[in-house]
């Protein structure tokens, strides 16, 4: 890495999250020297960029730290020797995650942007996107680190991992906020708790949790079984079944309701649609103020607001795996990486998310091996799912597509797949280059 | 093996299935030297016994081969010394069947008797009965084979794999079918055609299908995909989606289509429930009109409409293999045995269903190694929740029993998977015995 | 393959085997159809190939069957279109393999030509050769199956599966020995017994041995450990030391006898060095002895002499498996396959010799899991040698060959087999076209 | 663990590095509260551990901590309560050493005290006595953890691991000195460096190198080619074949001179025998001079020539990863623990010394996947031989025994081992009461 300072490019510069990015470099710059921050955008995203953009500007101006904040729309600009390359992108805007959430609920499947067929016409939108950004940074940056937060971040790692030659680390803040619940129902400092997770993006498992050497995770389980509060921000706290969890005996991440309360998570979101609106509506008009807020000249710093959008630690854990790296910090945080036999039942060449060390020559998973059958099944079969998924999207082939959308299992079956899969592709086409041909023939 | 001759014993031997058997050691007779069946049956049975067993009896005089058919209400005495053990028992009768179809129909979920919630609830009633019958065999005939057909299959051969130390084999006519149908396609003789099956029971595929020295898979599938009637008697003929069909490129049974066409069949399960009525509703009456055929004093032979019944092809596989042991025939046959490594992608102790070479000393798995990706999770998630059930319906652990139920992709999630299963237990509670205790504190 | 009849091409065809090869597709004309025996042979070899040609000839024309024996130094000719082609090809002819027992000598290692530093040896004279021979297979009869018994034959076969596109079973007598001596011990009906064969080419163990039913392990070796005789002609005879037999509990194979048996079976090579000559020297007389035979021109059939030679059953398994493959005759045997985890404890693309039903299509082989700790050990090591042995002779990477040989647990060390492998490659130069390189700059 | 201050036993206590012991806790103390060590021994160790234990004592004083030094006969009352269990006793004292080295050398074999036939001796006599005291611990400080650094420490470890409740961590100094190699190769820092190994006790391989974020495997290579030093104190310094190590592309470890320079080894050690002495030898005289230091009532620090001893680094390991226990420090260091999936190329129940990150709950370890090929083979076959040896030493089963011995790659093959066995047992008899049965039936 340049001795001069380090280069960050952030993809998806004028997202709503930068100030969360930027505060964190802010944070750490006493032991983590950023000198550049590249916000790119599209032509599209000009106006946020501007706006968050000089928001950025002026959050560093006011810290007092040497470092610039430069706004372009030209991505190989900001490559050009970056240190760091991080992504938050959203292909097709706010508006393509609104119909990833409806597209599925017209067939009485869950509409989620991450998981179900959203999270999957989400894949297919990002993939053409993120190839060629890695075809960019073997050019122009080819020993940078990718850091990539855009959802499915698994399924977007695993791209990555496969298909190009970029180092990458996959980022979630779902773990976090986990580790985070786990301290806060031991009543224990977070530091204190050590919390082995495996699994996958949005389907990870906190499998063993330790406090000063004890497993505690009977303890944590019993308490969360009697109903604790345990939730994100962006999923509505409903609570497990008690004897489900009990039998669980470890830590289901958020997003696994939509699996084990599949019923109840579909009304709400039909009654969510029906009135306040979608998720991704809702982020819309949450977005909108926000931008308002950012257009103040006065704000100079990350508004308290930003933590209703949903994704926090989102971009502080970024801060948090670069300074880790940069420092060779070899703290253990969960992020995505290839498996190589970490998790044993789980192919070598996929992503998983599971808790790494990280050193300055990047991640380093600890070992897993089997994990108990309870959660075996439900891991394999969406792992399954993703692997044929980055296959469909990356040879646009519409009956492997159609077969990946079949095995996720929150779609209910081949014919259901085949109605929502032509709504994606003709509602996407725009975004779907790899299924032109297709559409052209069959679908217009 | 006793050098006088065969002993074989059949559990649940009033089934109106028995025909279908005698038939089968009938027709094998010259080269396998059946000396006696035993037909074993309960006391709710004894009518059944009686008139199937001297059907039975007629059909051996009239074809004039030495063997003696004995009825009993006495398994010890059945089993005693038996070379073969036939399990066809039915725990609660057809009306156990009626219910575990008719209780996830409550609750929008697929209601089947071997697959789904259905085969769960028989899982947990059959599981006391076989281990059981196979304490019994390990003290009276600890040398025998047990040939299984009491479904949910595999769940059973499991079972008895893992908690017992008596040698069995699962079996089932789908494979037997599928070959058929294979063979039919290709217009081929059906010993010129070879298919490699891979799977689990009644989640079995295809994988490779030779004729004459080539892989023909392509060719089959592709004439299936054009809509080549694929089916078997009990389940309604209602054709795959084409393009997922040809992704697949294997051959799927006919019990796939509760998993890639699951809304389909519910729906034709809840009109089927509200006018000709359940499958288990159907059968009992054509049970019952079976056995007013067996009455009659003149009928020696297995009338042609047991075919309607729809297990046919079951009985004589059984046959089948037990000549095939007791030959060391070394022909090639799927059923279901102890994984051991021949999926790698599954454990090692499980059952799987799959090509064996079958020889005096039992089957030996053909080797597959990995499957494809694409089949791989469905696989992978079934046989979780199998594992789970037999380790619920082993200890009795209600949490657990609700952990594997969940785990089922045809129970739509935990609070659904609850509902349900405190129903099975209530409704089914005198054939649980190990579920007794919860229910008394939680239930009643 | 041709309805007219097969074409068989024998490459190496001047060996003093062809009689057994010959007599074997006598045996089986009346199923097996051979209409023409290509045996093709070098330049060098053109005496031999005549001599041994009309042999065979005179063979066919007293058998009366319909088989026409074609002798070329054209290659390609005899390939064109052949249905099966065999090989029985010594690169160097017996001057090399008596380098390949004397080298290891100097060094006080065991010289065998198979197994140790001179298989190593004779792996990269032929390696380079069979390739060739697969690119214009790959041209010229791309359908056909390469049924390959030139030594070392695993490692050969693990070389045509892993760089060339053609179908191959490796083939070896010491398995069939094994089995003949199991019967033998038992007194017992050789198809009454059932061996289940796991290991590689020369390194194979009889894991488990069946008799009508009944596991019969523990008896055969009990038998042995008590001093049956047991080995094959060209091994003396010098027994298992007793505990450690009882121990193993399974069959080893003569081959064994180097790897437990070593300092017995080194001191016997030096002595044997000293007075008869090495094997090879030996088997060079009973060449010459043989081939003045052949030529008596009123001789039309094997001569009992052959029997001395050593491979013998060599040809006519490969006639044997020719004839299962061509009529799906599904027997069980063990040839050398790619493991694609049939044997757990290998990767899944290496080559193993292990009990396959053989089929039109190809062996398929049965499954064998996990293998006892006392023999894995042993298994692995070699395998990994013989993988480096396939990837050094490849490519001619001169460290890589030492690492391989430094591997072989009959090869001391490294420093020793950096001497060997410098003799090796400078005393057989003319025939390791990929040292070449290697040689001019560091050994000439 | 006890809050007011920790308790370490140390069995073995009489040993000539427990001055390294000690000051390893006295360096710590301000961070790792170590309130007394129990230095227990037997009664032939009565007057070393007087000599050791009254030095331990005056160290203690003049570095003025606040810690006891116990001296005991009595094991139990030692247990009884502690923290930590450190192992550095050595069953038979020296003389038991020396014989271990002398038994091989009878036979042409290499005599070490941990690797071949030796280490194989030392474990039979060692694994009654370690077995002995876990089920003390179990009873008496059954949530201790034993830090256990008598050798074979894999071998042991994997004992402790197989057949008791307890706790367990091997150690050795090995890969330590590996690492410290490496930095110095690099000039650099030890803490930039990060060496991942993984492999097993004694035959462990720095796979990767890195500095500073980069993999530097190659050039640490390159310069170990070109010559630099790389060796222990404890073993001669001869250099590898420059190829061989080219090839390997590792770092190996000293003891793998045993393994890829057998030859040269065994040569010294028999020039060794007859000129100054086994090492045993040499170093019973070096511990006779270093008593007599000890015993110089004004030395109150650990002299200088403990550095001779061999073994330096062991006790400070211990004393570093007991520190990072307690304090959940989080370090990398490589460790002997259960495998459970960490190298993808060994069983999961058994011991591997891998890196680990050392936590508050004990080591996790880094996942490695599979090794390489070259590195693969002699890595399987010297687990599958102490899985044996385990297992022989806990049955005491003779064939057992001798086919674990036959294993050992060190050992040449059935016949000479089981001269070897006999004599190892005969001259060993009053400390192998496991085969105390077998010696009087068959060898008195």
């Amino acid at each position: 890495m340049t001795k001069k300072g380090l280069k960050i490019a952030t993809i998806g510069g004028g997202s709503s999250y930068t100030p969360e990015i930027i505060e964190g470099f802010i944070n750490r710059h006493h032991e983590l020297p950023v000198k550049e921050i590249w916000l790119v955008d599209i032509e599209e995203g000009r106006e946020k960029l501007e706006i968050v953009g000089n928001l950025a500007k002026r959050m560093v101006e006011k810290a007092g730290v040497d470092c610039e904040i430069k706004l372009t729309l030209d991505r190989r600009e900001a490559l050009k020797d970056a240190d760091f390359v991080t992504t938050q992108f959203r292909v097709g805007l706010l508006d393509a995650r609104i119909r990833d959430e409806k597209i599925p609920l017209r067939y009485n499947c869950i509409g989620q942007e991450t998981t179900g067929a959203g999270g999957f016409a989400k894949a297919l939108r990002t993939i053409p996107v993120i190839l060629d950004i890695c075809k960019d940074m073997e050019e122009l940056c080819p020993d940078a680190w990718l850091v990539n937060f855009t959802n499915p971040s698994g399924i977007i790692t695993e791209t990555v991992l496969k298909h190009t030659n970029i180092k990458v680390v996959g980022l979630c803040n779902v773990p976090i906020l986990m580790h985070m619940i786990a301290a806060q129902v031991l009543e224990a400092d977070k530091d204190d708790v050590l919390v082995h997770f495996a699994g996958l993006n949005h389907l990870v498992w906190g499998r063993k949790i330790y406090y000063k050497g004890k497993d505690v995770t009977r303890k944590v389980v019993e308490k969360l079984a009697d109903g604790v509060n345990f939730t994100a921000k962006n999923i509505p706290d409903m609570g497990w079944v008690k004897e489900h969890l009990l039998d669980l005996n470890m830590l289901p991440c958020p997003y696994h309701r939509y699996f084990y309360l599949t019923d109840k998570m579909l009304k709400e979101e039909i009654e969510a649609a029906k009135t306040e609106g979608t998720r991704g509506e809702v982020v819309k008009k949450v977005e909108a103020e926000l931008f308002e807020l950012y257009k103040d000249p006065n704000l100079a710093e990350k508004p308290k607001q930003l933590e209703q959008r949903g994704g926090q630690y989102y971009s502080d854990a970024a801060c948090e795996l670069i300074n880790a790296i940069y420092n060779d910090k070899r703290i253990i945080m969960p992020v995505n990486v290839q498996n190589n036999g970490a998790i044993s039942d789980l192919p070598e060449d996929v992503a998983v998310e599971t808790s790494c060390v990280i050193t300055k020559h990047g991640p380093m998973p600890l070992n897993t091996g089997h994990v108990e059958t309870k959660i075996r099944g439900l891991m394999q079969v969406v792992k399954a799912y993703e692997e044929m998924t980055v296959e469909a999207a990356v040879t646009g082939d519409y009956n492997r597509a159609l077969q990946a959308l079949t095995m996720n299992p929150l779609v209910t079956d081949s014919e259901i797949a085949k109605k929502m899969l032509d709504d994606i592709i003709r509602e996407n086409i725009e975004y779907l280059p790899q299924f032109k041909k297709y559409y052209e023939e069959n679908l217009k």
